[in-house]
């Protein structure tokens, strides 16, 4: 088996459009999701379900050992609440998990240089950039050129939404048949998407922008 | 307790005189080592041993949940041998884990966010650079531009010994006063240094460059 791409895959609306899309333009992918210790780690079921549903290979990536040196998110921290309200707000840092992209990127890096590989993809889109740094272009920009650099064989970092939003994903992913209820985005990760955390806000806009029913959702906003 | 800088600690000569020489500019440091499930394991209870001699604080993290989506390489595959020769030649390319600087620094910046830290360092020195991609300057001021974008707060990549080579920093330590029979080199990682390894060749040549006797690798070359 041979593959092209390593995909981050969290389970996401915007990392299922990105997997849809990728095999959309032919690549065969090498798919992985990663437990950081994430309190909605249904969305790692949903990751799976997806990624198996279109059966690719799928791997969980355990980074739970690295908890606690990365403390002081509300996405992994049980004592701090996932805050409520839109996700732009100065609040929503909380849901930060510090440099969470980068050590993504980076095992999956080493991951498509040990796999024969040329490519690592991130889902990171343009409304991501006010709260997280590590989803802004100049970001991706730097580590596509470290991606570069760290072995004999170059590597290429694919960010195929850092320059569209959340609602125009909705829309590709329909377009491209991606089954919304093999998706997972509540930050809350309790039995249904809670509607009102700065992720499930998000995902709401996003749908209604697209004009699209969303079956995570519907009924919840 | 507050820490200037994470710094990233193997138990090698190299960290450890990095360890020194950060102490000298009095930096208050916080330090890390990596279980990546290499053979030389012995390694971590020199860094550890060196760290806690100094009262700093130390972690071991754990990375082993990685080895298998790192593969292929002779430092964490028993299945392929260490090979003996010079440090430089073609086949010490099969000592190389994939991306393993990339995720090493990743986290390390992660923790230093999490901790306040300003600054993460790394012992990468000029000798290292035909083989390892990763220990370049130019994978380095990568880095160090990620560092400074992937969070609200810049942090910064130390790499002090980037321009010189191992028989400087044999010198350098010796004159800061590292243990040395507190550091572990040896890709092996038997009860003794080998002294046929790439890495204790490299050793032997840089305590001979610096006129200095070595306790660990006398008697083996």
């Amino acid at each position: 088996m041979t593959w092209d791409t390593v995909a981050i895959v969290s389970g996401g609306m915007d990392s299922a459009t990105m997997v849809y899309h990728l095999l959309d333009q032919g690549r065969e992918l090498k798919c992985l999701s990663f437990d950081y210790g994430q309190r909605h780690k249904r969305e790692l079921l949903a990751a799976e379900r997806l990624c198996l549903g279109k059966g690719l290979w799928w791997e969980r990536v355990d980074l739970t050992s690295l908890t606690s040196l990365l403390a002081g998110s509300a996405l992994t921290s049980p004592e701090i609440e996932v805050p409520e309200g839109h996700y732009e707000e100065e609040s929503m840092k909380a849901t930060v998990v510090p440099n969470r992209n980068m050590i993504m990127l980076s095992v999956a890096i080493g991951h498509a240089i040990s796999i024969g590989a040329s490519e690592v993809a991130y889902g990171a889109h343009s409304g991501d950039h006010a709260i997280y740094p590590d989803c802004r272009e100049s970001f991706a920009t730097v580590m596509d050129l470290a991606a570069q650099l760290c072995d004999w064989e170059e590597i290429r970092l694919l960010r195929p939404f850092i320059g569209i939003d959340k609602g125009a994903i909705a829309s590709l992913g329909d377009k491209l048949g991606v089954p919304w209820e093999d998706t997972w985005t509540c930050y809350k990760g309790g039995a249904h998407h809670c509607g009102k955390c700065g992720s499930c806000q998000e995902r709401i806009e996003a749908f209604a922008q697209a004009g699209i029913v969303d079956p995570m959702t519907q009924g919840v906003a």
